[in-house]
C-alpha cells in the first residue's frame, strides 16, 4: 500500500532526528528555557524579521489553536473562522471547551473575506443589546486553508484592515505553513506574517517533525504571562529541548521551506494527471493536498494499490477524496500512481 | 407609548403579587426547601401526570437553560439546537462558557425536524474519527419557538423518537410554554411534554411572574444532584420561596393559560389587521408574538404611538417587526392599533 | 417554633414589598435598563460619593461573586480568601467551576490580614517559575465575615495598600453588609467601601429584599463590558425592574441601616444572656450572627422552642451553634429567648 | 557544572532514541492507532495482567492529569490531593481550570491516608446541605510522591478500601513511577496498581523517554468515549507513534525498571553520604529525589561544582534542598558528590 492519505504517516525527517540523537547527552533546562530554544527561537525571530516578538514551542495544531485563543480573549469574547476552519470542525469543542464561542462565517474555497468579518463585526455592534451575544475579538485563518488554498498578500492585508477597524486580533494556523509558504505563486513571507499577526505558527509535526508547533507572537500585550497558559493547559514538556532541536533542524538550512516545495511538486504532478484524466481539483490548491471528484468505482480501483482520504460521499456515485503529499513522498510512487490513474481513466 | 415590544414590560399578575403579599411573613426554610415550593412543585407533578418527576425552581431562560444542558452534558458532547435557537442567537454564549458547543441545524419556522437530528447523528457516528468532534447527546427545542411557532404532538414524537434512537435526551425551553399550551391548533399537553422530554419548563418570567421557571425533570438520572448544579451556577436563590409562591398563584386556578389565551387572541386580532392591510404574518405563528415585514415608511408612523421590535432590516426599504403582546396587552390598546393599521394603509 | 436560624425565613420587609405593588403596573425596558435601576443606582453612587462608580443588580450571593471574579480575573490567575470565605466553602465550587483556583489563606476571627496578602504574593513572584502555580490577582474578603466580625478601617486600609503593592484587586462581599455598617463600633461607610475595593456589594437577600444584591464597581477597567458577564452566566433578570424597586425602598430613607441595627440590638442582647450565663461568643461579632459553644443537653432543650444552626460537633458533648437574628426579628421573642436562657443555666 | 536538579535534564536513553530511529521510515496511521501503540499497549497490559484495561499515551504530566480528571468528574464534583500533591501545587490551576476544585488534605511524608479520605467524605455527606460543597469522587496520590515516599502496599488497599467505602475513583500519577517500582522494600507491583486504581501512569517523560506517560485505564466506564477528552484537550498528538515506539523500547527488556534501580542506587549512596555529615534525609525516600536542610554555607559551596533544587529557606541559615539523580547520573560524578560532602563537612 503507498500512501497518500495524510502528511504524518512517517516518524521525522532523517535530519530532524540526526539533530536529536546528536544532542542528546548534552545536559539542558527544562520546560523551553534551554539553549536549543532560544537558538531556535532566535532563528525564527531573525526569519521574521521581527525582533520584538516571542516565540513558543507547543506540541501539536489543536493545542496550539485553544492555548493561543484563550490568550487572546476574555470569557465573553469570541473568535470569527470560515465554517470549514479546523478548529470549527475537527477538534472536538476544543475551543469551546475553554469556554468561547466560534462565530463561523460561509467559507468560499476555504476562505473568507475582510468584507465578512467588517460584517459581523458591525451585526454585533449595530444590535440594540450587543451584551446579549458573545463579542467578536478574534480573527482565525488557517494557510494554507483546510483545502489547501492559499490567501494573497492583498487578501490578508485586507483582512488585517478589517481587523483593525474593528478592533480584532489576528491569529493564522500554520499547522502546513511550509507548504504554502513554498507554494507557486505564493507572495506571503514570514516577515509578512509576522507583521500583519498578533500570532501565527509555523507548523513542524506535518512538515518533517515528530512534534511540534513554534508559535510566533508579535503583539507583546498576549506575550506577557503566555506562560501560564501553556502551563495550564498541559502543553508545557519538562524537555522542551525536544521542540527547540527539531525547529533548530529544519530551519537551519531552509530544510522546512525545501520539504515543503518537494511535496508541492509531487501534489501537482498528481493534479495535472486527474486533470487530464477529466477531474478537474475541487479547489485551487497550490499546495500538498489535492482535492477530486472521483467515481465510486475508480476510487475502488485505486484504493488497490493506494491509501487516500474520503472527506465526504457525493451524487451520482461518485466520493470526494484527498491524495495528500509530503515531504516523505516518494518520486516512484508518483509516477507510478499517475501512471495508474492514465490507464484506469482511458 | 404603548407597548407592545415584549412580554415582560410590567411587574407580575396581580394575583401573583397578592400571593407573595399575604404569605410574606410566614417563616420558611432556605433554598427552595419551603412548603410553597413543595406544594407548587406537587401541582405541576399532578397536571404533569408524573409522579416521578422532580420539579427545580429557577431565576430565569439563560440561567434555567445553561443549568439544565450542564447537568446533562459530559464535557466532550454537544447540544443540537435549531440556528435560530434562543441559545445559540441570543445568550452571550452562555452555553459555550460551560465547555459546550452548540451543534446548530438550519431551521424553517424556527422549527427543526426529526430527520435532521437524525442525519447530524449519522453524520458524526459515521465518521472515520468521530472522536475529532463533539458528541450529539442532546436535544434543545423552545416550545414556542423564537418565532411564536409550534410543533404538532406528531412532529414532538418523531423528535422522541429520533432522540431514543441516537441515545439523545431531549430538553424543551418553555419560557413562553403557556401561550404555547394554550393556543388554538395545539395539541400538545403537559403530560405530553413530561412524557416525551426529559426535561422541560414552565416560563413564569414572561407569562406573570416577576421572575421563575420551573423545570420539570422526567428523567430520573438526571434529577440525581441536580441541586448541586442549581448552587454552582449561583441559580439557587436563598428565598426560594419567592419562585415557589408565584407559581402557586400562576397555576391554583389555570391563571397561567388564562394569561396566555388572552394573550394570543390580542395577537391575533392584531394579525388579522395587518394580513387584511396587505401584510401576512411572516411565521405562521398562533401565539403571542407575531411577525410582519412592513415598509420603514409605515413603521415610523406606527413608532409615533406603538413599541415593538424591529428584529432585522430588510430590502426594499422594509424592516422585519415583532409585536408581542402578553396578559398585560389591554383589549383597547389593540383596538386601537387595529383601527391604526386600516387608517394608515388604506 | 421561633426561629433564629437565618436572615432570609421571612419574605420581604412590608415597605419593599409595597413599593413592589405600588409600581407593578407602570411599563418598562427589560434587563435592567428600567427607570427604576437607574434611580436606585444614582442613589446608591450618591451614597457612596462615587460619581463614577458603575452600579449593577443580581440576584445572590453566589451569582453575584461568580460574576465578578471571571470579570476581574484572566483565565490563569487567582482570588486569595480566607479559608472560612463564602466562595471557599460554601458554594460548591462556583469560583473553580469558573477556571479560578481560590489561594486560601488561614484567617483568624473570621480576616485575615495584609501582611498575609502580601506573603502570599511574595512566595509566588520570588519562585523560580511563577508561571507553575495561579498569579494571585484579587483579593476577595467579607464584610462582616461569616462569623459576623468586621475588619476596622485600619485594617481595611492596609489591606488596599497590600493589594496597590502587589496588583492586586480588592472586592467585598458585602451580603450582610447593611448588619456591618450599623454595627457598633464600625468605622466603616460606604464611601469608604466605594474608595478602597474596586468592587463590593450591597446585599438585599439577607437584609429585607426578596432577592437582589447591588454591585458597586468603582473600578472603570471592569465596568467595561461588565453586562456581558451578567448575561452569560444567565444572571440578568428580564425584569430587572424586581431590583431596582427593592433597593429603591430599601435606601431611600436609610431603611437598610435601620433594619441591620434593630437586628444587630437583638442579637447582642441575647449575646449578653449567654455570656452571662457562662458562655461567652466564640467570635467577636457586632452583628447579627452570633456563635456560642453549649452543652448538648441545653441546645436540645433550647431547641424544644427555638431553632438556630448547628455549625458542628465539639469535644466534650458541646455543639457550636449560630444565632442570626433579622430585620424580622420580634422584641418578644427575644426577650422569651433570654428568660430561657437564665432559665436553664441557672 | 554537574547536574542532579531534575531527572529530564537530557534528551532520551540511547536505546529509546535508537528505536525511533529505527522504525522512522515506516507507515502507520496517526492518532495512535499505529502498530507500536497497540504493541506497547498490549505489552503494558500483560504487565499489568489487566486484559481489560486500555493504554493511552499522552506527553506529560498535567496534561495527563487534567484530562483523565476531566473524564472522572462532573461539573461538580472534586478530587481529594494531598497538600503537597504535584496538581495542587505545581500546575498552574490546570485542574480548577477544567471546572474542579481540589479537596487538599494535610499530609505526613508526602502521603496521606485511608482514614483521612474516610473523613472528608463524611464530612460531606453528614452536612445538611452536601449541596452547598463540591461533591467528593475521586482521590489523587502520587507515587512516589512529590518527596520520593512509597506507598506500602497495605496503605494502598486501605485506601481502595476507603475508596470503595465512600464511591470515590482511585487515580494515582506515576510520573516517577518506575523509580517507584524498583525501590528498595518497595512491595507494589503493576498487577496491584491496575488491581486497586481505576486509573494510573506509568511515566516516560522522567524516566528515559523524550516525552511520554502511558496511562494504564482499568476502569472500563471511563474508558468510554477517553479519547474525546485526549482530543478536545489537545492531547492527542498527529503522530502517535513516537509515544508507543518509545514505550516499547523502555519496556521490552524491562530497560525501564533497570534505569529507575539505578537512579535509586545513586540516590541513596549520596544519602548516605549527606547522612554520615550528620545531615539526615528530610523525608523517608528509598527513590531518586532526596531532600536535606543544608546550612547556607555548605549550600553555596557545593553550587560551585553541582546543580540542584532549592525548595525552601529554612530558619538557622539553612535551605532546604532537592538532590534528583536519573539514568543518566554517572557514578563517577556520585563519587565526587560524596566525596566532596566528605571534604567539606569536616
Amino acid at each position: 500500500m503507498i500512501r497518500f492519505n495524510c502528511d504524518y504517516s512517517e516518524g521525522a525527517h532523517p535530519q530532524v532526528l540526526e539533530k536529536l540523537v546528536q544532542t542528546n547527552l548534552e545536559q539542558a533546562p527544562g520546560y523551553g528555557q534551554d539553549v536549543f530554544c532560544r537558538q531556535a527561537a532566535d532563528l525564527i525571530k531573525s526569519r521574521c524579521q521581527a525582533p520584538q516578538a516571542e516565540v513558543y514551542f507547543l506540541c501539536g495544531g489543536t493545542q496550539t489553536n485553544l492555548t493561543v485563543i484563550a490568550a487572546m480573549l476574555r470569557p465573553y469574547q469570541c473568535v470569527i473562522s470560515a465554517d470549514t476552519g479546523h478548529i470549527n470542525v475537527h477538534e472536538t469543542g476544543a475551543i469551546e471547551a475553554t469556554g468561547h464561542r466560534i462565530l463561523s462565517v460561509p467559507s468560499h474555497n476555504g476562505k473568507i473575506t475582510a468584507q465578512q468579518i467588517h460584517q459581523v463585526c458591525q451585526a454585533h455592534w449595530q444590535d440594540d443589546n450587543p451584551e446579549f451575544a458573545p463579542q467578536p475579538r478574534l480573527v482565525y485563518l488557517s494557510l494554507p486553508t483546510e483545502f489547501g488554498t492559499m490567501y494573497s498578500k492583498k487578501e490578508l492585508q485586507e483582512i488585517r484592515q478589517a481587523c483593525d477597524k474593528n478592533k480584532l486580533f489576528l491569529f493564522i494556523d500554520g499547522a502546513r505553513l511550509g507548504y504554502g509558504l513554498a507554494a507557486q505563486g505564493n507572495d506571503i513571507t514570514l516577515p509578512d506574517l509576522a507583521a500583519y499577526c498578533d500570532a501565527f505558527y509555523i507548523g513542524g509535526t506535518k512538515l518533517g517533525a515528530l512534534l511540534g508547533e513554534a508559535v510566533v507572537m508579535s503583539n507583546e500585550k498576549i506575550q506577557k504571562d503566555f506562560r501560564y497558559f501553556i502551563k495550564q493547559k498541559g502543553a508545557m514538556l519538562a524537555k522542551g529541548r525536544v521542540l527547540g532541536i527539531q525547529f533548530l533542524a529544519l530551519l537551519e538550512n531552509d530544510l522546512y521551506f525545501q520539504l515543503g516545495a518537494h511535496a508541492n511538486k509531487q501534489a501537482l504532478k498528481i493534479r495535472k494527471a486527474f486533470e487530464k484524466a477529466g477531474f478537474p481539483a475541487m479547489y485551487d490548491s497550490p499546495t500538498n493536498q489535492q482535492f477530486f471528484a472521483l467515481p465510486n468505482a475508480l476510487v475502488k480501483q485505486l484504493e488497490e494499490t493506494y491509501a487516500f482520504a474520503h472527506i465526504q460521499p457525493l451524487e451520482h456515485n461518485q466520493t470526494l477524496i484527498r491524495i495528500c503529499t509530503s515531504w516523505a513522498t516518494r518520486e516512484e510512487d508518483v509516477t507510478q500512481l499517475i501512471e495508474d490513474i492514465k490507464r484506469l481513466t482511458e
